[in-house]
């Protein structure tokens, strides 16, 4: 059985460093294709780049045009590839435009030190069942958002009263997080998952779409299987902009992904219910 | 009056996006030249390329080898320019060899919005005064880090154990900073500021020089002269890395810059005194 979001970040590669890609319409989100579904995609081409060094370390991605489903191509060019990391930038591209640049560190997880000292918390959820599924959402909303599809997220109750007009403005959101189809988490998945929820601006009360300009996400552990915690928090919005920090905890409690992104503040909504 | 800062990320452009550049021994610290020093360098070229988005927004830098007091080349290539920000890649060569790749974001921070929500709290600083300023460091380490010599930094008095080996243990480092010959922050100068203090893991008693992976800076507002803010902190060390996250806040209270970097560990040190 091969699981759709393998499917779906499929890479065929053409030689020189070019894959070709195909982007899925099941991960459309507002007016484009999600962000962190092709930060996997570049991810899977930047694995097959670096045999012996199969997992992201740091990837920092600029997004510079809205993808649309369908063809795309990913270039990787290795810049430096040492004993235990290599580096590479990547891009994403349809026809003439380029949709994301990026660089990238790889390595191998499994032969870095087992070293752990963290003072950071887990999120303080409640059990998956009594928290608030995404399937509860609006059936507007998950027009708009096909990419809800693919998840099972439980949210934290007390963030989600967005969803009901009554934002707590913390700036906060965190919930439960597995892919429907079982798929497990491995290192190319985080790389989705720490874009994969609602932006935090919606605890904020603003709702609407959150382009993102650039995201880093560092993996920093393989997952464990099951369940993941993601949180999704900002502490600062200035000039039209706000950073959005994203924690990934596995099911065993260790922090195995970090990311930040920094997007522009969503624009009034004029179209009502265009609120992804 | 020149600055030493500005002649020292002075660049001279050579056309088709090359800057010839010298990387002054003013900033040596360790085995190389300063992280942040190049990042400005490197952001200095970036403003000459986008004669009307002379403000870093977004700027990441991967590491790829050090550099050496010099002569070095920057090559800066635009992605994307539309109305508002633009985007490049960037490389710092030295002969053959690319010792940083970046992207950046730049756009006009004069331009933006001046709406501010901010949950994040300034440091908690006593008066300069009352602080440990940098000058009081062993002769050996200023000596083996003259960039210290570019700065006057006053440490929170309890974020300085380390230097009497007694390190906190909570990973943070808080300092007033500024320049030593009174060259006020601008946006390309808080590229250096977020890479200037010792590796927060000093207040872990990791003593050594930790060699950056990645660092991303979002430069969030422009900075007010006089004294900044600078506040370092690690939550998460694992598999031989810690990031470490930097704020800065200007003299009227402003969040003006925030960094990730993802960092190796210290190596255990062998040679007595070599800690930066």
């Amino acid at each position: 059985m091969t699981f759709e979001l393998d499917a779906h970040i499929a890479v065929r590669s053409q030689g020189g460093g070019e894959y070709a890609a195909d982007l899925d319409t099941g991960w459309v989100v507002g007016g484009g294709v999600n962000g962190g579904y092709l930060l996997a995609l570049i991810g899977n081409a930047l694995r097959e780049s670096f045999p012996s060094k199969p997992d992201p370390l740091a990837v920092s991605a600029y997004y510079l045009s809205a993808a649309t489903p369908g063809p795309a191509t990913v270039s990787v060019d290795v810049r430096r590839e040492g004993g235990s990391v290599g580096t590479a930038s990547a891009e994403l591209r349809q026809g003439e435009e380029t949709r994301i640049a990026a660089l990238a560190t790889y390595g191998d997880l499994d032969r870095l030190g087992d070293d752990v000292g963290t003072t950071a918390e887990e999120p303080d959820l409640p059990p998956p069942d009594e928290c608030v599924a995404n399937t509860f959402a609006p059936r507007e909303i998950l027009e708009l958002a096909p990419m809800m599809g693919r998840f099972d997220m439980r949210f934290h109750p007390d963030h989600v009263g967005w969803a009901v007009g009554q934002p707590s403005g913390r700036g906060e959101i965190a919930a439960w997080f597995r892919l429907v189809d079982g798929r497990e988490p491995d290192p190319v998945s985080l790389l989705m998952v720490v874009d994969a929820l609602p932006p935090v601006t919606f605890d904020l009360g603003l709702m609407g779409w959150a382009p993102t300009l650039e995201l880093t996400a560092h993996v920093r552990a393989k997952p464990a299987p099951g369940w993941l915690k993601v949180r999704h928090a900002t502490r600062n919005l200035a000039g039209g902009m706000f950073e959005e920090d994203c924690e990934v905890w596995d099911s065993e409690g260790h922090l195995v992904a970090q990311s930040r992104q920094l997007a522009l503040l969503p624009r009034p909504v004029d179209t009502p219910g265009v609120i992804l």
